[in-house]
C-alpha cells in the first residue's frame, strides 16, 4: 500500500486518458509494477500482432474455421473484402429504414402501430440487447422493451402476459436458429399471437444466418422481415450488428452514435503505444491490469462495480464477454490450462450495503473495477444537504469504497466516463471487446470459440430423448405402475436412473398424464400412464 | 467422479428432504467424504448449539452487544420476551391493517386509492423485498411495486419519473434513518410529491428504529403509518419483519403463508439429527457440503444458478447473506481469518449461454447451486415438439448442465422446491438463514455484524466534508482559478490532492458553480468559482 501523496504520482503514472470517447482508465490502485510491465512487452506486441491478424480477418477461431469480424460493424471500409463492407453497411441502412417504418406506423400490427418490442433470445442475443436498453432507455422510448430470455414457461407467461400483442412486435434473434430455449420462447410467443386472432408473422422479425432453422420459420411465416448474422461474428461480440442495433433502434436509440463511439474507441485502443508507455492504450492497460491481478490463470475474481444504475447490467454483459471468450480448458497449443476470470458485481453504491462487507474484510481473492460517471443526471440536482447532492454521494461513496478497499490491500481499477450516451455505451463495448481480445492473445488462448457450453446441451439433448422413451414406455401400459428402476430397465438404460426418477417427478408435477403413487421414500414411488 | 449408478445409490444417501416445505436437498454431487462428515461430528453438536443460544436470545452478536433474533419473527411464542413476542405479533396485526385499508381504498393517495408502490431503502432494506417482489409477484398485483435502493440521481428520475405521484404510495425504510442513499432518495421522492402539489407524508410510511432520524421526520412530514425495526433483528435477515412483510403485504402477497414456510423450515432444520446422519438436516447438509466445497475457508465460490426465473434474485439477496454475514477478516477469538464465500450467478438456462463455458472448462475455483421447481406454470403447456414443454427443456438444461459439470469434476448442489409460492418463498429464506448461522459457527466467525461497511462510510465522509471545503475555498475567491494541488493545500490537506481533483472534476461535470479550465493534462486543469 502506498500513501496518499505517492497514489497521487501513481495516479498521474497510471491514468490513461481517451478524450475521443469521454473516458478515463486508472490503473494507479492495481500496484502494477514497472519492472513487471517492462517484462510484458514481447506479449503486448504479439497481442497487437494477434489483434492486426484478426483486423485484416485471418480466421484465428481456428477450432470453428472462422473470422472474427466484430471490429469491422463500426468501420465496414476495414472489412477484408468488399462484399463484408456492403453487407455491414446495407443492414445498417435497412435497420434505419425499418425502425423508421415502424416509427412512423407505416409497419405496423393488427392493432395498430407499434408500441411494444420482445426481443426474444438468449446469451449473446440477449445480453447485449438487454445492457444497452436499461443503459440508454427511458420515458421517450418509442417502443417498450421486454426480453424473452429463458425457457421458463412461468417466465413466459409473466413477459408474454403483460404485453398488448396486437401492437407487440417480436424480435426473434438466433444465430442458428437451433438455440431452443429461443425457439420454444418464439413458438410459446406465436401460438398466444394466434390465440388472440393475430397472424404471428405480421408481427415478427428475424435476425438469423442465412439459411437457418429461424430463416425458414420466416419465410414460411412471412415475417416483416429478416436481419443477418454472419458466421465471423460471435454471439457475445454482436451487439453492434444487427442483433444489438435492431431492438436499439427500434426503442428509438441513436446507433449511429453507438457506432461512432466504438469506432473512436477502436482507433485509440489500435494504436501501439511507445514500448515503455504500454498504458498509453486504454485496452491495454485493462488487459495488463487484468494480467497482474489473476496472474495470467484467473486467480483472482473480477468484481464490476458500476456507480450507475443505468449501467447495473454491465457485469452481467461482462460476465458473458469475458468469461465465455477466457474459460477455455486448452490453450491454442493444446495444453491443459484452464483458464478464465470469473466476473461478478451489480451497482455501486447499492453492493456496498451487501457484499463489500466481505470485500473489504473477507476473502482476498478478487479485484474491483469502479466505474463512475462524472455527469449525474439530465438537469440540476437539489441539495439533499447543504452544498451536497445525491449525486455528490454517489461519488463519495465511490472515492470512499476504493480507498477503504486499498487500505485493508485490495486493489482496483477506476473507469471514469464523462456521461452516459449511445456514443460512450458503444465505446464501452468496444473497449472491453478488445481487451477481452489483448488478454486472450496474452495467455494464449481462442477467446472466440466456446466447446464447453456443447456438452451441456448435448446432455440435455440426451435427457430429452430419454423422457419420450419413458412416456413411450409408460403408454404402451397404460394404468402399470413401475418404479424408477424398473422403468429405466424396461427401456434398457438401467445407467440412467437417476435423470429417469427426475423426468417423472416433473412430468408427474406438472399433469402430462402421468400419476405418481407416493413410497416410503422418494424411491419408493412408482408412475402410471393415466 | 463416479460413474452413474454410483451416483443412483449416492442420490439416496445424500438426498435431505424437507416434505414440510416440499423441498429437497440433493448433495450426492459434493463427493462429501463419510469420515470427513464423521470428523465434523463435534462442529456440528457446536453450531446446534450456538443456533440454541440465539433462539433463547443470548447475545451472540458480541461486537454489537446484540440478540439476533430473527427465528422469532415466524414463531414469536419462542421469542424470549413476552413483550418481544407481543410486539411481532401486533406488528404483523398492524401490518394487515393497514394493506387491508390501503387496498380498500380507505388510506389513499391525493389522487385517489394507491396503485403504486416504490420502496425506499438499501442492502437489507431492498434485497428482499426486491427478491419477493419478482418471485411472488405478477399481474394480479394490488399495487405495483418500484424500488429506490441507490443515491444515483438519474435513477432516481427513471424510477420517480414513471410513477403516478397522486396514486403512489412510498416506503422507506432504514433502521437508523441515517443511510444516507435512503435519504437522499427520500428527499428526492419528497420533492417530487412537493412539487406535484402533494403532501409528501400523506403519501408516506416508515420502516424504523424507534427514536430514528427517520422516526423523526415520519412524526414531523405526518406519515400515514410508521411500522418498528429492532434492533435484534439485522438488515439482511430482515425480510420476515415489518421490512419485507409490509411491501409484500401491500403488493397482495400472502405474507402469513411466507411466515408459515419459514416456520415449518425452522422447524424442520431446528432438529438435531442423528450423530451419524448429519444430512438429514436441511441446512446442515448444506452448511457441511459449503464447508467441505470451500475448505471453511472460502476457497471456492458459490455460483447460484436458479432454473426459474421468478427465482433470478435469489443470487443478489444470498450475496448479502452470505458475503456480508461470512465475509469477515477475525475469527470469535480476534485470529485474523480473513472468511468469506464469495456467491454469484444469475438464472438458468439463461446463464448456460453467458458463463457456463467458463463453469465447465475454465478456472476450478467454484461449486455450483441448481435450483429447480417441479411445476413449471399455473396452467398446462403446450408442446413445442411431440411429448415436450417447454419446462421440459429447463428441466433438461439443469439436469444436462450439472451433468456436464460433473463429468469436469465440478461439484453442485442441487435444490428442488415443489412450487414457487409464499410458503415456499418463507422457507427458502429461513433455510439459508440457518444454513449461514451453522456454517458461521463451524468457521468460529460472528456472522451477525458488518464492522467492514463502516470503513467505506467513513471514507465517504471525509470526502463530503472535504468538498464543502473545497466549495468554501473556491466561492471565498470568485473567479479565481487554481489547480486541484493549490486548493488541497490552501485547505491545508495536501495529501488529499487526489480526492480534491475527483472532487472538482465531479462538481465542474455538473454546473455547480465550478468552472474548468483545460490544462496540458487532466492535472493541470484548474478550477474558480463563477
Amino acid at each position: 500500500m502506498n500513501s496518499k501523496l505517492s497514489l497521487w504520482e501513481a495516479y498521474h503514472r497510471r491514468l490513461t486518458v481517451v478524450p475521443a470517447v469521454g473516458l478515463q482508465v486508472d490503473t494507479s490502485r492495481m500496484d502494477l509494477d514497472d519492472g513487471w510491465l517492462a517484462g510484458m512487452a514481447g506479449k503486448v506486441a504479439a497481442a497487437h500482432d494477434e489483434m492486426d491478424r484478426i483486423e485484416r480477418g485471418e480466421v484465428v477461431n481456428t477450432d470453428e474455421q472462422r473470422r472474427v469480424g466484430h471490429y469491422w460493424l463500426r468501420d465496414p471500409a476495414r472489412a477484408p473484402e468488399p462484399a463484408i463492407t456492403a453487407a455491414i453497411e446495407e443492414t445498417l441502412a435497412r435497420i434505419h429504414a425499418f425502425a423508421g417504418q415502424v416509427h412512423r406506423g407505416e409497419v405496423r400490427g393488427h392493432g395498430g402501430a407499434f408500441t411494444h418490442l420482445v426481443v426474444v433470445g438468449i446469451g449473446g442475443s440477449s445480453l447485449g440487447p438487454r445492457f444497452v436498453a436499461q443503459a440508454l432507455g427511458g420515458a421517450g422510448d418509442r417502443l417498450r422493451v421486454a426480453f424473452l430470455d429463458n425457457t421458463d414457461p412461468d417466465g413466459m407467461d409473466l413477459v408474454l402476459g403483460g404485453l398488448p400483442l396486437p401492437r407487440t412486435l417480436t424480435v426473434v434473434i438466433s444465430k442458428s436458429g437451433g438455440t431452443k430455449e429461443t425457439r420454444n420462447g418464439m413458438v410459446e410467443a406465436a401460438a398466444r399471437y394466434r390465440a388472440a386472432g393475430l397472424a404471428f408473422g405480421a408481427h415478427a422479425v428475424a435476425v438469423t444466418g442465412a439459411g437457418s432453422e429461424l430463416d425458414l420459420v420466416a419465410r414460411e411465416e412471412g415475417f416483416l422481415a429478416t436481419f443477418p448474422m454472419w458466421d465471423w461474428v460471435g454471439g457475445r461480440t454482436s451487439e453492434l450488428s444487427a442483433v444489438g442495433l435492431l431492438p436499439a433502434a427500434l426503442q428509438g436509440i441513436d446507433v449511429d452514435a453507438m457506432l461512432a463511439g466504438a469506432r473512436a474507441c477502436d482507433e485509440a485502443t489500435r494504436v501501439r503505444a511507445a514500448a515503455d508507455r504500454p498504458l498509453d492504450n486504454a485496452a491495454m492497460a485493462l488487459a495488463l491490469a487484468w494480467y497482474f491481478a489473476v496472474d495470467g490463470r484467473g486467480a483472482k475474481d473480477m468484481v464490476i462495480l458500476p456507480y450507475k444504475d443505468r449501467l447495473a447490467l454491465l457485469s452481467q454483459y461482462l460476465q458473458q464477454l469475458v468469461m465465455e471468450s477466457l474459460g477455455k480448458e486448452r490453450d491454442r497449443q493444446g495444453n491443459v490450462v484452464h483458464q478464465g476470470i470469473a466476473v461478478y458485481g451489480n451497482k455501486g453504491s447499492t453492493d456496498q450495503h451487501a457484499y463489500v462487507q466481505q470485500l473489504r474484510d473477507g476473502v482476498a481473492n478478487f479485484f474491483a473495477t469502479f466505474i463512475g460517471v462524472l455527469r449525474d443526471r439530465a438537469g440540476a440536482s437539489m441539495e439533499v444537504e447543504p452544498d451536497v447532492t445525491s449525486g455528490d454521494y454517489l461519488e463519495g461513496f465511490l472515492l470512499g469504497t476504493r480507498r477503504a478497499l486499498y487500505e485493508s490491500g485490495r486493489r482496483s481499477i477506476t473507469l471514469t466516463l464523462d456521461e452516459v450516451t449511445p456514443h460512450r455505451v458503444g465505446a464501452l463495448i468496444a473497449l472491453y471487446e478488445r481487451t477481452v481480445g489483448f488478454y486472450a492473445a496474452m495467455v494464449g488462448i481462442n477467446a472466440y470459440h466456446q466447446p464447453g457450453v456443447e456438452a451441456g446441451k448435448k446432455a440435455a439433448a440426451t435427457v430429452i430423448a430419454l423422457q419420450r422413451r419413458c412416456l413411450d414406455q409408460l403408454r404402451s401400459h397404460p394404468g402399470v405402475a413401475v418404479s424408477a428402476e424398473g422403468l429405466a430397465a424396461a427401456i434398457a438404460t438401467p445407467d440412467e436412473v437417476e435423470a429417469v426418477h427426475q423426468i417423472l417427478e416433473h412430468l408427474a408435477a406438472n399433469g402430462r398424464g402421468v400419476t405418481r403413487i407416493p413410497g416410503a421414500t422418494p424411491f419408493d414411488a412408482s408412475y402410471r400412464w393415466g
